[in-house]
């Protein structure tokens, strides 16, 4: 089978490989859509080190090609949602709640990190029960691929923040991913949610998600901003999405005592992560910090999977460009490395 | 009456007052014994700007001397127990669950910050239906002060570190504090609980409370040492009561992914709380990050009370020196400030 | 003052009161506008016991006349949201979190209970700051009105059986109450929510709010209907708004394990509400079953009338009768009686 | 292998069968220790229906005989903890947090229930890596046999109730799971626990685990005491472990307003559990109902587990009847359908 994969750092290209073994509890599955990620841009580039020829890509949703002896809830045709992170599920890390950590912080993250990704024929998937779904019917595959990542990332912001009814929040980052909190902070019934970004493409689309009010960067420090807006009394609620280790001061600055931040934003640089001692209240302003990587697995796939598929939650907004066909994928990689103004996500169709 | 008082930064004596005032909801209450908190010693130091004449103390039990016309539930001649935090409970944020911070971050404490303290003849106690609580019959006023401030904040690390049964703990710091947050995380089930410190007066109250290893600063970062006793999978939960802004880092170290810090700690320097990046999961670790001033009132009170009173909680182990009437007060805080070996808490005897 | 009362069971009628006199904490304040509620009707009927000359309505915004000499922030002239439960906020039970029942079980609910109501030109609040929320710029009273109970409670009922993203919930009875309770459930995230209820101009709002399928009572027993529509696997979650004590019986039955029930019905007979042994899991299901009044207080009202403000959720579907002036109050109260197929909510006009 | 087994509705005995075979998940054990739990001579006497030749028993450590070949952290000779509820761990039920229900309500329980049970020579455990904990390191294996169901079903009592520091807790029960949810309450800081129970050697080892205050059932009304004991206010939490569908009706009663029931007692008979519609507040009281089979698995055995070994609970209290060997399990299970006074658990030793 032929994938698009990562060489060397900074090197992408077609690779062949063998059809990858289906152990007892596993899938093989064929894409049917696939989207590109942010991440992979950045795992090409060396954030997770250098891998030799390791194919791309998390974000898809397919059809199963064979399943393992032990599978019990899936057969081979069934077209199938698949999230980024497929824990195992038996680990006392996921017993614990914590099943993206299961085996060890993170290591819930398997495509494309310990093993290939998705942006092959052919692709692997450890406990098949446990982390698949099956595609709610009527669902376009490039839609089914937003529930892989972006909206179990985004929507966890929300979770982490702890959003409850009439809360003001804080969306920092209006990429795909705090659109997404954008959305989840409005389904949770924030009042009010401030969003900051600039793009206008991304602005536009935070609108319908339900941002009312907007914050630039460019116009001085978030929480100088987010205090005069909020007569100086702060948020409830903050969600990172963007940013870097330095955000997390402007968010504390923005928060109110008893509030709590949820961040789903990688922080690629910098030593430490930093909080500003007196406006967290000299270590006892109960200003919670919580930062997780998605929950993923079938139960998630397929609840988030009802809510679009019921239609309380477009995710087409995100998809700004839409290519056809594996010949394009190098295309749309190369698309979300540039990042052209008018981009949110860009979404390979394989196969209608 | 006669106050023992902050005169100004650094030095401190007697000084001759008006008994204050008691508005409609408040109560005036006279000690029967008070305790010295470390806060008191780093208030004299300038902790919280220069203040003029103001009489110290927070940790307080007494006999009510008046009550406001709209007092309900107290009378004079009802016999006490006060906490160091008194909200005002009709505020939004004490609707909030956050009582502490009524008013604004922190507002929720006011003894001997934005009014007079504990330690003179008569002090003055808003809303008292909401922040008096029965002293318990039989309990020896000198250890009802433990529940002024000791007890409610040690237990809050253990609330906010979210201790489970068979949990493994770290406690960091086994001061006063540090040892009530021993107390609490045995009282909520911990398993393993291993105690930051070294004074053996205080090493060996921490096993009385439930500490079963110890971790002495001297022998090299907290977390190398944390990791070695736990075959490098960390601790499930952190409580933080004593060291700086730098500690968060090693507690960081030290926690499982999914596990959870519990600050109660007073933080008097540095720019930020650093959280290490790459230990904190590059910002996805699930490691949630608490840091809490204690919870005050009458419910909190009751509850405590009763544990101390019923036997589960012996306080005793934390009052090293115990002095008689106000005249050892002066006695009492010097002792404080110079912390010896074998010093937990000073109590003075005010009253039988 | 004129105020309209229940002068004994089963009679109604205009009667003649001083204006209440206004303590320290109080406020009185004028209505605006004020709505009718089932519970009036209940009330006249005698579900609390018999009453004489009791100034019937829990349901108003309002324009302050007076406020006491301890009341920090609000004054005479300020227009107010209120809510139908006004705590008692420095109560224990308060400090618990369950401010509703400050003073004793249910003890929150004073209006038109233990002192008269706000059907008439002035009544009283107790502890103002606590109990009052600025009416937000441009709202307008008759949509203010559904913040003081309706809204409140549905809302509680969708957070009292913790609806989280892409559940599946059941909603029994689509009154007003239920109404908010479909919108509470789709403002938190539910994918499919089933409603039972039968009234055209019910379903007809119920869609609007988010119901997406619908049972009737007629065609059956609820959970066979319940059970049939989810391929035998239940719901997750389910709002009680309708029905009696038989009721739970259904909504056991139609609750998946480890699923969790909210009721915000009044129970006016029987002597025990029925949960099945054998669904219930003989004793070991994890189907949780909860029910509560709603919180008042400040806070609830801002953050509630923010969702409002904001234009999150448009109550003026629920509005299907709007009265003007006092005159026509009797006709408000005698329609709600009447409930005719088309009316949900009737609302009197007192002041623009 | 030979193994102790019902034969038929009421008929015990010894049968000869096969050693089960062992999938690839799984693991075969050998018993080092079983105990004999009420249950089985429920079972024997036709509580979930009629068996033929089944295995009986569920509480039991062992050492391992044999694993399948997909087991990553288990061998041959390792000696393990088991849980008597086994969970599939892959399932949207283990997911959501009830793994005790994977694949459908109580279907966690395997063991003597849907497949042999633990009293024979060899014994089959599902999912071996996710549901066998490893022997802490100098554990008596009788004492062990306790972390199979008597520890994890009293401590969720505890858990069910949310007992908090300071509360007053009702424990109705003093059987070997109500001794558990007092040991339970007391390790997560209740002050005040009322057992309800008369046997005095229950009575005993209440006191031992915690009990302070003791009501019978022949002294009345179990709501009437608590009443008078809390001067009419009630307790905090209850837990229920042991008597009928009418006992929730006490302890509804015996609830203040805003408190929690933990259930974990099985209910044999009965149409309905009932709840008093009054005293529930009329449905708005916020008495809060659960009931839960326990939570099984390798964490919850680690947990527990390391709870016993650290010393914080000694088991051994429980245990009043030892038995050696095989030859002496008859007599075991004889007794406990017998209950002489001074029984509380008899455990079977079966290798040193």
């Amino acid at each position: 089978m032929k994938g698009f994969a990562m060489k060397k750092i900074g090197e992408t290209g077609w690779v062949e490989k063998e059809i990858p073994a289906c152990g007892p509890l596993d899938a093989i599955v064929k894409p049917l859509a696939v989207a590109i990620c942010t991440s992979d841009i950045h795992t090409i580039a060396g954030a997770i080190g250098d891998r030799k020829d390791m194919i791309l890509g998390h974000e898809v949703c397919g059809e199963i090609h064979e399943v393992g002896s032990l599978v019990k809830d899936f057969k081979k045709g069934d077209r199938v949602l698949v999230t980024a992170i497929t824990p195992d599920w038996s680990t006392v890390e996921a017993q614990a709640g914590y099943s993206m950590h299961s085996g060890g912080m993170l290591n819930g993250w398997k495509f494309s990190n310990v093993k290939d990704g998705v942006f092959s024929e052919y692709f692997h998937v450890n406990d098949a029960d446990g982390n698949l779904a099956l595609l709610p019917e009527g669902m376009d595959p490039i839609d089914a691929c937003m529930i892989s990542d972006m909206v179990p990332t985004g929507f966890h912001g929300a979770e982490l923040a702890d959003i409850q009814y009439g809360d003001t929040v804080l969306v920092i980052g209006i990429g795909p991913v705090g659109l997404m909190g954008v959305a989840g902070a409005a389904l949770r019934g924030a009042s009010r949610i401030i969003a900051v970004g600039t793009r206008p493409k991304c602005v536009e689309v935070a609108k319908i998600y339900g941002a009312n009010e907007f914050i630039s960067y460019k116009n001085g420090p978030i929480d100088e901003q987010v205090l005069k807006m909020t007569n100086g009394k702060g948020v409830d609620k903050v969600i990172i999405a963007g940013g870097g280790v330095e955000t997390f001061s402007e968010a504390v600055k923005s928060l109110k005592a008893g509030g709590k931040i949820g961040n789903v934003n990688y922080l690629g640089e910098g030593d430490n992560v930093l909080i500003p001692r007196l406006e967290w209240g000299v270590g006892m302003g109960h200003k919670a910090i919580f930062g997780g990587l998605m929950p993923g697995g079938r139960l998630r796939a397929e609840k988030l999977g009802s809510l679009v598929a019921s239609g309380r939650l477009n995710v087409r907004h995100l998809i700004t460009h839409v290519y056809e066909g594996w010949d394009q994928l190098p295309e749309a990689v190369k698309i979300m490395g540039e990042k052209p103004a008018d981009l949110i996500k860009p979404v390979v169709r394989i196969q209608k």
